[in-house]
């Protein structure tokens, strides 16, 4: 009936009696409930059809009225978005938070941000689902895989829950409706207090066996590098993230303790932050030509905080990408600034809740679990026998 | 018919014509021009049926007729292989050549080899496809987009030519027959006189925008490097090809003009030859970890001439492996060898020519353009409009 609504807009009972093929007793009461929950409404037309009496009654979907969540729950910060009944995003919102806050504390969070986002009470009836992203890598884009957290959300939100780690949802979010929409081939990096990253091959979101893909930031660029908090050393996120960043400026005598100070430094012309950058995007670009020469994209997406400096930190990266591409890929390759912002988690959330991209068609098939306290976590087979994500405890 | 016989083995007149649902004149047609090719043919039962007369007459494949030829166009070597039309491997055949030798000779050299398997005539009459793999990567699976040399083997094999990398097409035929069979996510990387790999991902073999993936032999490994045949500086293959390492091997006082001599040299414990291969080895790892972070294959094959040598080379691999993979993914990660030797991109060529892996499910739909003298290099697109692969021009 909502897709019936969607594709065709208002419609009338006697048309929708046609186009569902339903009883007149089963259209009558399928109605009546979405009529209760409020995603659909009843409108009578301005103006009556000429010759006739009374004009006819015209059912359409409420567009404030939300049918999947995304939540990102990054580092620092909640992220959620929404979409209504009619496919269009409703809104976004996000907030910071202290690192390490435990998450009993960023689910209520998120659910308060969600509350201000769609408003309370009848949108929880027609809620398709809710994609949640999380650090680290994900086995399974299911409940179940991360008990504790699923279950809980699960509980809060009252609809299937769908766990997928956070920066491939942002990956998504940018081949669905940002800077790589409608490229087959593209590769995400999100350069944040995290660096991480997601393949889109083939038109087809890559998951890696395990879940594991991605994880770029955990690529080793120095071998004698600094400690990373994967237990590795030297990996990109220990040169590019935006803590390793403004360690080494001010290792470097530069002056400034956050992101918008490094910003003002470089927009100032100071040689020491503008050559920190140029070594950042070199390793970068490093990187992403080793990863294009083997996977292939058509184009590279760059997001995160720390990409909002731009030409400081992208040129260098574009030039060690041309340098290390093969020759066949150097004029044909284009890198992007990402278009969505730090939302795009929540927003790939939000097409992994609804589950209906072609960019989804090889993940595993959703198989959508009604509501609250479903914590069963053993029951998506091998997967989510044996969860995988490692994650503070649910405190 | 003959996809009718494959699957249920010999069948008499009738029984094919119920199976088929042909009109009993339009059968006898076919099933006559199968009869004269020489794929199906006629045999009577050892035994009558009891208490009849006349035993009927059943029809069968010919399972020396080939169905599909795999073509691998090596830097040194021709490798054939063919499948009848029962889809069992008929045999492989090679032969080495010097590197250089003219396109027209080449093409000569893998005619000859391909006759010599399958045997001269009819077999033509039922062929399904062959599968081209050429060095360098390629734009669209099909013929056209190498017009000069499509053209050439479309006019000697008189069937349609599907060309692809080889490199890649032993990829496929490894995740088909070989090492990385049933694993949905494999990582192929072929050490030869080139270094080249493939990427299955979710399920199907990876082809990249523009045909470029898997070229794992230009990822820059030392950007003060070596210059390389593809116009960098420091590539893999500069470092972890055959000539590499035997260019390094003489240079560090290292007695061997060869690959045995090399090997020979292993096996006696030569402390150049092993710690060569040592540092060459952990080159190699340190890439497959970068790629298996970003990709998250479950398995890792590698194979060619050059990982004939085994755990000398092979062991330091797997230690930059471990070194540099994310830490969930080290005990899930599988190094193998390769399993099909030099005939695999060959055999991959049959794979690409039978079209019905779901390797291939992502890769363009191969539309059979019938043999001989089909150059007609602009029909297929934007791609086939614009041939893309270097090769040494058709002499």
């Amino acid at each position: 009936m909502l897709g019936l609504l969607r594709a065709h807009g208002p419609l009338n009972r006697g048309e929708l009696s046609r186009r569902c093929g339903l009883s007149r007793t089963t259209l009558h009461d399928t109605l009546s409930g979405l009529l209760a929950t409020g995603a659909v409404i009843s409108a009578m037309p301005d103006e009556a059809p000429r010759g006739r009496g009374r004009p006819a009654e015209k059912l359409a979907l409420n567009p404030t009225v939300g049918q999947a969540i995304g939540i990102d729950f990054a580092r620092r910060a909640v992220h959620v978005a929404a979409v209504g009944v009619t496919y269009e995003i409703v809104g976004s919102a996000g907030e910071a938070h202290a690192p390490g806050l435990p998450w009993a504390d960023r689910v209520a969070l998120a659910e308060r941000l969600v509350r201000r986002l769609v408003g309370g009470g009848s949108w929880q009836r027609v809620l398709k689902g809710v994609g949640v992203g999380v650090v680290g890598p994900v086995a399974g884009a299911r409940t179940g895989t991360l008990s504790g957290v699923g279950a809980l959300l699960g509980e809060r939100f009252g609809g299937p829950v769908l766990l997928d780690n956070n920066t491939r949802l942002a990956a998504l979010a940018e081949s669905t409706w940002g800077a790589a929409t409608g490229d087959q081939d593209a590769l995400y990096l999100r350069l944040s207090y995290g660096v991480g990253g997601g393949v889109v091959a083939g038109g087809v979101l890559h998951r890696g066996a395990d879940g594991v893909s991605g994880e770029i930031g955990h690529i080793p660029v120095d071998p004698g590098g600094r400690p990373c908090e994967c237990g590795g050393r030297g990996c990109l996120e220990t040169v590019a993230s935006i803590r390793a960043v403004l360690d080494a400026y001010r290792a470097r005598g530069g002056r400034g303790d956050d992101l918008p100070a490094l910003a003002a430094a470089v927009e100032a012309g100071d040689p020491i932050a503008l050559g920190l950058l140029r070594n950042v995007g070199t390793e970068i670009g490093r990187v992403l030509a080793a990863l294009s020469n083997a996977i292939g994209p058509r184009v590279i997406v760059i997001g995160g905080e720390l990409a909002e400096v731009g030409a400081p930190l992208l040129g260098p990266v574009q030039e060690a990408l041309d340098a290390g591409a093969v020759p066949i890929s150097r004029h044909r390759l284009t890198l992007r600034r990402a278009a969505l912002g730090d939302v795009a988690g929540a927003l790939g959330g939000v097409a992994l809740a609804l589950g209906e991209s072609p960019l989804l068609s090889r993940y595993p098939a959703a198989e959508p679990e009604p509501g609250p306290a479903d914590s069963s976590a053993g029951r998506y087979g091998e997967a989510a026998a044996r969860p995988r994500l490692a994650l503070t405890p649910l405190s």
